[in-house]
């Protein structure tokens, strides 16, 4: 039996196990955890803290464990308290997580004021971990007023974790070439912060290129708020180069889009989205536990092994779903 | 009004333009045309015409729609009927289609014996656009025998053409790397055949070590079939090399899959899992036009709109359609 009374206890005390003990709860889909699940959210939404949310992407070899690392260092130094949940896409077949390798962030890890995590994605809503919304809530109840969601760039797990966040840094590597770094065209677009990576060393004229070609391709797109032409900037996070002012810029975004209104905008819009993703997630569940439905699903699933084609049997089903919901 | 019996009757005579207007129909989410999109299913389905369905996937670059144009061109000399329908899962915010490009693959597109079809992604699914595998159907019927679907290599749409497909083609770009070409790990997984394109001129060499690599990451994952180990070939679409060798080894595949028996556990377990999705994705369409669900929904998002939680006010609406199904 989970005791939600002493897991929220221990999270309001700053007990960081039992934040961890939180976060498996908001993750778990078992029936007999959905209530203390509830009372959980319930309590963290109640609490009214607030975080900055900051998504983090960029391909894989952009540096982005090592740079969130020296990131969240800094922002502890400057007094935050950083929470960061790494979003795992994982391979489709096999399910590895690469997130999990523990020599990650080691230094970070090792700070009291810091609180890692790492998701494996459960295949859920396109991908990437439906639970890592409620994570961030959580997080925040906690008191951790800087959230950074990491994912690795493939798939729609960036498109996911922009839906997320306040603001989103996306990492590029030096290089050159057609494909700017192999930064798909659509997420170019969501990107508050552009940062090229490994700005040190042989690198660092590279890198300079490389920022000059991202500056150049964000000027033929649409800039999305008005009043905030998207940076580029560059970084080291062997030399610390840029870190500072990375960090300063990401408050300096908050703070733009908190003042002309288009922070409050953007929550509201990603907690649509959230209810819409969720509504559809789940109505499946709840509707094929109707002993109507379950019969008719499975009568077209040996029809299916009948040979029959698979879009006439899901029809037939959802036609006895709207004959259920009937009257 | 659709004369889907003109329609048919068309297609049957082998006419592309009704083949044309036939994939129009299934396309089509308008309630009017859902009765004759059936029909024309299930006439399909009826038709008992099989073809071989073959995906061929790579990033952006690799010379898909080259290679694809020299192979079909092959494979009509060689007595197929080729229908290629390409998809195209483009920006998330801009949704433009770069495959509506009309002068591509023009010499094939001049054949009697060849039918293409560019489809932009319309969201549905996760992407790609869910009414291909019913194209591919209605092509069957109409008499091709070798189905191409083509994708580039974006987000989740390898993995869905996967899914709908016989036998499996990823192509990469000559290169070097530790990401090998840009090639997702978990679509590497996928492949049936890997294709290394460009094998000529200055880049004969590269395409060589390319193939090499490329064995040697293959070596290291489980073969998924015992009977066939995935080949690595290089073709070039300009001096014609590996050309007659593809279409050999992809027929090959096929006939192997089909001797073994894994032909018809592959689209068994295809066919389930599209009935699954077009459930999952139906599902809520119909919930939704219930008056008691559609109240509890709009309540709910007044209740999001004053702050409260989206997974909070999910759980509600979920709560509703729960109630609605019972007794």
């Amino acid at each position: 039996m989970v005791d939600i009374d002493q897991i929220i206890a221990g999270v309001e005390a700053g007990d960081r196990s039992a934040l961890a003990r939180a976060l498996t709860l908001v993750e778990s889909r078992s029936p007999r955890h959905q209530e203390p699940r509830r009372r959980l959210l319930a309590w963290a939404a109640a609490r009214g803290l607030d975080g900055h949310r900051v998504g983090i992407t960029g391909p894989p070899g952009a540096g982005k464990s090592t740079l969130i690392e020296v990131l969240g260092l800094a922002a502890i130094e400057a007094g935050r308290r950083v929470a960061v949940l790494a979003i795992d896409p994982s391979s489709v077949l096999r399910g590895g997580s690469i997130l999990g390798d523990k020599t990650r962030m080691e230094r970070l890890s090792l700070r009291p004021e810091a609180f890692l995590r790492p998701t494996a994605s459960d295949g859920a809503l396109g991908g990437v971990h439906a639970r890592t919304r409620e994570a961030v809530l959580v997080c925040e109840a906690a008191g951790y007023d800087l959230i950074l969601v990491e994912t690795v760039g493939v798939g729609q797990s960036e498109v996911e974790v922009a839906s997320m966040v306040d603001t989103f840094v996306l990492l590029a590597q030096p290089g050159a070439g057609d494909e700017v770094q192999g930064i798909k065209r659509g997420i170019l677009e969501l990107a508050d912060l552009l940062v090229v990576t490994k700005a040190d060393g042989d690198q660092a004229a590279l890198a300079q290129r490389t920022a000059t070609q991202l500056r150049s391709a964000m000027s033929l797109l649409r800039q999305a708020h008005p009043s905030w032409p998207v940076p580029v900037l560059q970084t080291s996070s062997v030399t610390g180069l840029g870190i500072a002012l990375l960090l300063a810029v990401v408050a300096d975004h908050r703070a733009t889009t908190s003042a002309d209104g288009a922070l409050l905008r953007q929550r509201a819009r990603q907690q649509r989205q959230w209810f819409n993703a969720l509504l559809h997630a789940g109505v499946w569940e709840v509707v094929a536990a109707d002993p109507g439905v379950r019969a008719a699903a499975a009568a077209a699933e040996l029809s299916l092994d009948a040979g029959a084609l698979a879009s006439l049997a899901a029809s037939d089903v959802l036609d006895v779903v709207r004959a259920r919901l009937r009257g």
